[in-house]
């Protein structure tokens, strides 16, 4: 029913205290059983690609059939659907774009909880929403299955290298069996807690990130106004208490760090409407926890404004040229 | 007259690139003569004492006869007024609360310019407006003086321990003259560029330090509200993109961090209204040079409201605190 | 399934152009044959006694006992729950407090829309979430009812004395049936569009409100500041292209109208918890449009701070206090 | 001497109750007496022109030789300096582009005060700092000199016309000597209190005018995506408490309106470059008496990012057109 997993998010929210129940695991921990994976995009095709290379059968299923396509000719397995997929599998990694599309594919008529077996381990990398990681857990426990949310950081070129950081939340004594596969795709996992708070802490992560990278952005185009040199502006911050990553491993400003997209025209990167989407994500779960979120909120706004205004496929330290006067004014 | 003086602020900032010139310095470069200090403040009073216990003596003024009073007992020689001081040093260091002092302290009825002899180096500390700073220079170079601009960052035990950071603005061919008598009052001292360009870096690293500790704070909040444990959480933040002064060795979440504001209730540090201070100077640098300035703006007016909300003395940290919900509610 | 009705959001609102089909009525349109109302608080009771006073019966139910009872004492039949107003009465209205309440009286395990009959009409005066309302009325539309929404503006005074307005949403050709019911309650009945556009008037008029509310405070704050008095302030902006509700009708400082909060230690009006709800629901429908709402969002933020610092339960015009330096400072 | 100016203004902010002295005119009332103006530009020129209609004799200069052969062309006599103005009428307008340019007409090396006779009155209409026009009315009083500040609003049409708004602040008792001239240029002239009071009102104006153009024009746009015609939006916000001028005499959305700059590709009207100086001087005023103006602030950056951004020249109601969405997007 709609409404029960729905007002199910609300009675979650209060109730989460009391819901930490052990699972008993009855799947397999034979490490080399197959794996499922759905979801073949950017992320998620070398994602899989590296199970495969670990040596894990990978049962595999994705909306393009190209991608299928492809990964099958690694040696991966190709189904029809998410629910075939379970079937197959009884650990499953799903990676996905956005919140209704985790719950088209777990919940939906050919959705993973239609046939899932008892005791499967689900794990979820997609960022999305924390509340639909907790209706997802509330979903899967139903069907005696465990759902984790384990949101990456790191972007196309950390997928293929095995570079990721997993943030894991869920049940604690299932943490091990998801760092075992999670391990072949990433380099750093870190638990954060209860279902919900991966995705919570990368979304927290995000929005910081975005503050520090518009104000490093206001910052250094004030500083050069004034009269400073931006790489002696960037040098003395760096030195001082006005230092964030932003300034001192990815300075937004063209001329004074090599290798990041200011120094190439702000291409490639982590683009400026994949931001906007992670600033929408804490805007709600502000919202829906009644948390002031003033500069969140606003570098949210920002952030949409240039996507308005042609920038949403530049990197997102654009922001600094955005702010900059046009030339000839 | 005032309108030469106000309108050269706005030639000033078009020309700037022209006036350049090297001054010949005529004065004294034997170290040990006399050192002016005006301004005996919570910061400037340990600064001249530090000069006294360098070695030079000390010819010292302030409008409050107590501070006078206090340093007088340490070695120093008072006088009655900035004139005063001029006549007798022609190397001054000044330490004032803001722009309007710093303009009387120069260019008032027994002022500085009053007196001064050519060749006089005048170093000022106070943080002003940068334009202000220009405008004494150009008054100081009518006179024959030299004008730089050096505020500090680091508060009373900095000063206490001769452990400031100065930043620099002035002419290069003075800047090893100025250096002399600010290594015995810091640790470190950093050359920014023509006059005006300490006041300038100065500025914009508040700026980024006021946004990203409120960016902070939101960001604590926002994940403890979603489960998360702030230590946790700032670990997580620390070693991704998300770090930040504020985050890594500033944490405004009590329990976090020790030694610390936030785990001594906000007692000691920066004050708020400090902050507030700084962030509107920021603020009429950005409009009088109408740079757009978005976070930074919104965090002068957060500091704005906190001023009036009862957090002024608190230290700046303290906006996790006013961005936390009310107990009982 | 969840997932249908999830999905359905993002599908509907990339379809709705198309499903604008006619609905053909077979409920009877005898004016005085019963009418279910659901929810029974502040507002709702009211609302409910008008529709008895026009000679309606009124078949109702609540989740609290004794809204009930009060209103069982008045005329009124009462049942246990949505479903059993569903199966006596085909004309329904709903006033409940937010999202989740109206997914759960509609689609929960007791909704309406287990019982309801076809060709009934529901008609929804909750304020929420236009993207509920347009699920509410898929959900319905399946079991050949018709839904609309019809949120109202005007308080417990207006509710009382029937002089409410309501903006509706829903197919055209229902409309005037609604209306029937709906001038009992108010005095202005306005036709939107499409199901979800009543909620979209209302959630823009009140972002709107609230955006001239605090820039009206911030204005005539900023005025007295400066020396202008208040109620001459008030009255140059209300003759010029400063003037809004907020200047005009609604003054927030205390002293330049009569009859409004500000003149009564802004107690009753409408409370800053219920404008924080608006507006979060405003910032919900722009992030999930993808619109730029700068103003708006922090209009958002600056209400949720004051909920946190004690105005949740004052007029949204105490922003003027919030804002107004503390005395003794 | 500079220190003494700038010091005054935040003396004279701390006793402005004190200053209201009585000026006694010693000037002829005989009112067709020549009439000094300063400032011929897009403004003054047709304010000039008025007063010659109505039989003032004019004795006029400005920078530009072109400016001041139009007006001689008319009937004024041109003479070379302020200072030459101040030698041949007691009676002088200025209508100056920015304070420095006020600063230089009024205290430079050929300024009004140079030569200004006991008990002339200076009317000066220029949009400004109220804490400059307070500094001249110090300098003016000097001389046995009246400073009234009297800006206005309406734009070149309305200057033409002789239908302008002038805010006057000042002595009250020179009020009625200022109100003879000012009606022969505009419609209505308001008292609004000391000297600076004008510039005050009219700052406060432009502010809450900004606030409400760019609530209006978001809240028109979110609208528009949530399925609401345009025109009946605006009415329903017309009709509601969301109503402000922007919405109900000059909305941004094309379509809505005729005979506005938004009808006409945002062409005319009261450009976004003049919208961002006036927001400037609310900014500066609000910095200098630590009043909190959170939207007045965004609104400003808004502006400002909007002139960086090419909107410079179009109406500052292109604020609409700047947050949509671009076309194939």
């Amino acid at each position: 029913m709609a409404s029960l997993f729905r007002g199910s998010r609300y009675i979650w929210l209060r109730w989460n205290k009391h819901v930490d129940v052990a699972f008993v695991s009855t799947r397999s921990m034979a490490s080399k059983t197959p794996v499922g994976f759905i979801g073949l995009g950017n992320m998620g095709s070398p994602m899989a690609k590296n199970l495969l290379k670990n040596g894990y059968p990978v049962i595999a299923t994705d909306v393009f059939p190209q991608s299928c396509k492809e990964l099958q000719d690694t040696g991966a397995q190709v189904v029809d659907s998410p629910a075939d997929v379970a079937e197959k599998a009884d650990r499953i990694i799903t990676m996905l774009p956005s919140s209704p599309n985790v719950i088209e594919v777990y919940t939906g008529p050919n959705g993973i909880l239609k046939k899932v077996k008892k005791g499967t381990l689900l794990i979820d990398s997609s960022t999305i929403d924390p509340a639909v990681s907790r209706e997802m857990a509330v979903a899967a426990e139903k069907k005696g299955a465990v759902f984790m949310d384990a949101p990456v950081s790191g972007g196309v070129g950390a997928a293929s290298m095995a570079k990721l950081t997993f943030m894991v939340g869920g049940v604690v004594e299932e943490y091990n069996a998801a760092k075992e596969l999670l391990t072949c795709m990433g380099a750093n996992v870190i638990y954060c807690g209860q279902v919900g708070t991966g995705q919570a802490a990368k979304i927290c992560n995000n929005m910081l990130l975005a503050i520090g990278m518009i104000g490093t952005a206001e910052t250094m185009n004030l500083g050069i106004r004034l009269g400073l040199d931006p790489k002696l502006l960037a040098k003395i911050l760096n030195m001082s208490s006005g230092r964030c990553w932003s300034s001192d491993t990815y300075n937004p400003v063209p001329g004074v760090m090599e290798g990041v997209p200011s120094a190439n025209n702000y291409q490639g990167g982590f683009g400026t409407t994949l931001m906007a989407k992670d600033l929408g994500l804490a805007q709600n779960t502000a919202t829906n926890t009644k948390t002031p979120i003033p500069l969140g909120s606003l570098a949210h706004q920002i952030y949409r404004v240039m996507c308005s205004r042609g920038y949403a496929n530049k990197d997102f330290s654009s922001v600094f040229q955005f702010l900059r006067e046009e030339e000839g004014q």
